[in-house]
């Protein structure tokens, strides 16, 4: 019974989820390469474990193709763009997954970048660092107009946070209207058109799938007021990254904050961007959701291997998602 | 009749200020130095105006003997420590201010520096901008134990922030308890010193006064956890700066947020500490409030010309502090 690890860092906080593994006698691998594996690597690396506690590294049909005993992936995290469910439902390989546990995390570093956003705070941060003095107008969240695209877990996360803060007005856009989003706050559901032409401040809060990829070009950043905002803290790929940064280049946008990249570790131009916020993928990464994760994705794959009953399995509705697009 | 107008920027997005100047027939002219003065500078500059609409800059008893003239002084801001009332009072001038005006964009500022310091936000932001990837853990506010030290209009007003954030354990401290505050939030109620002890996160919110003054010296720094963060949007000089940097330096704090300093503009060695997020006085520079504040002081400043009674004076408690203390 063997696991590869392939999220880092892993249990770096707490030691709790190695102890669970030690205890049910699972041999366990962590990512050596302590960093994002490709899908070369992963698939050089997974030849004979069972299970994969796995990040947001590539988990192909050829990868698993390599894998000749992988009969589990146990997603630490939420998203599922990097899994190919079907190739793993057509190769009997199960899926479990730990949608809850990053939200919060989530929620509050997206409430910071606004703020810090709003406030030019980052670049005053940058000039001061180096000697330069200049006092930045800013808004506050309650003058200006919020629009949220995406309102699960994360998203409603936020809306609870911005309850705080006068009654900013919120738009917000979402497969389908919400009642229990509505019933709980005042919010108006908008068309994503609509609260890229008015919105101050728009924060993405959405799965990657074949219908968000690519969703924000550069015409729908034009579209944007010239001093709109941009946060990004869902997954990369969903703003053409390249599209973003001509735009922003060109003096548009008064300001982003973009976690999360088509590839990580990132390194490409926005980071020539003063005004555009970088951090590195780290929406998760408070110590107490973080823990939570590695936590539930390691008890999930002890109970595989253990043959208990799992718990986290990835409902069918993730399935149909990419039966139908991605 | 002459208004000097020695904060900066003025009606840099609202014009209603100069407006209402001219519409009273008040010739005016705006520190042309665009930066804060020095006494000296501004005891040459002062000489024949009537009213000063002043900044944070000093405004001593060197400066009023240089004024012949000078009969109010109208202040954009809540801070008085830069204004020596009791001189101003034996000279027959009167002074006015602005308090509640800031408050909003100060706790809304105060707000974002948490989030971000709490994350390492800002040090992430560096390390993308010079293609640098470490993904940071954090905490959220929920999971740490949060001091306000002054309670008053901003203290007050991040305590009505953190209501939208789950329940973080919340410890106050003013120069008494306010019931008016216990009755609206949960908070504990604590001295200063079992603040710096107990806390993560410790928030000042306080006039400078001779008690405040120097107020957090090395061997406070040195009592608070290895990995607490520091805030300070009120004033500069509460905090001694040469002991932050020092301790800074050795390695205790995880992280500093400071828009206030003893001299600004600052050029001081904290920005060779990069998990200190240092921005440039500005708690207060949200375009409404800052608007707020312009027009309040001046429309002051017109009542006192045009010989209408004034509704901003200092109340006589400010003169006590001063008498008492500074």
């Amino acid at each position: 019974m063997k696991a590869l690890i392939t999220t880092v860092p892993f249990a770096d906080k707490n030691r709790l989820p190695l102890d669970l593994l030690e205890e049910a006698g699972i041999q366990y691998l962590i990512n050596p390469l302590n960093r994002k594996l490709t899908e070369l690597e992963l698939s050089e690396m997974v030849s004979d474990f069972d299970v994969v506690i796995a990040g947001t590294e590539p988990i192909t049909d050829l990868v698993m193709s390599k894998a000749k005993n992988l009969k589990m992936i146990s997603r630490v995290g939420i998203g599922l763009d990097s899994v190919d469910l079907l190739a793993a439902e057509r190769r009997g390989i199960e899926v479990s997954y730990t949608p809850d546990a990053p939200a919060p995390a989530v929620a509050e570093l997206t409430m910071g970048m606004m703020l810090t956003v709003l406030r030019s705070a980052h670049i005053s941060n940058l000039q001061m660092h180096s000697g330069e003095w200049h006092r930045f107008f800013g808004r506050r969240l309650s003058e200006v107009v919020i629009g949220i695209i995406g309102v699960g877990r994360i998203g409603e996360g936020v809306l609870g946070h911005l309850q705080g803060f006068g009654s900013p007005k919120i738009m917000v856009n979402d497969v389908s209207i919400k009642d229990e989003v509505s019933d709980k706050f005042d919010v108006e559901w908008s068309s994503k058109e609509e609260i890229y032409k008015q919105c101050d401040i728009i924060s993405l809060h959405l799965p990657l799938t074949g219908k968000t990829k690519n969703m924000i070009r550069k015409k729908h950043l034009l579209s944007m007021k010239k001093d709109a905002i941009i946060i990004n803290t869902s997954r990369g790929g969903i703003i053409n990254e390249g599209d973003l940064y001509k735009v922003m280049k060109s003096g548009h946008l008064s300001g982003a904050a973009i976690d999360v990249f088509d590839n990580e570790p990132y390194d490409g131009n926005l980071k020539t961007i003063d005004r555009c916020v970088l951090t590195a993928h780290m929406g998760s990464m408070s110590v107490d959701c973080r823990t939570s994760m590695e936590i539930q994705a390691t008890e999930e794959a002890v109970r595989f291997l253990t043959g208990e009953t799992l718990e986290g399995l990835v409902p069918e509705e993730e399935y149909e998602v990419q039966r139908q697009g991605l």
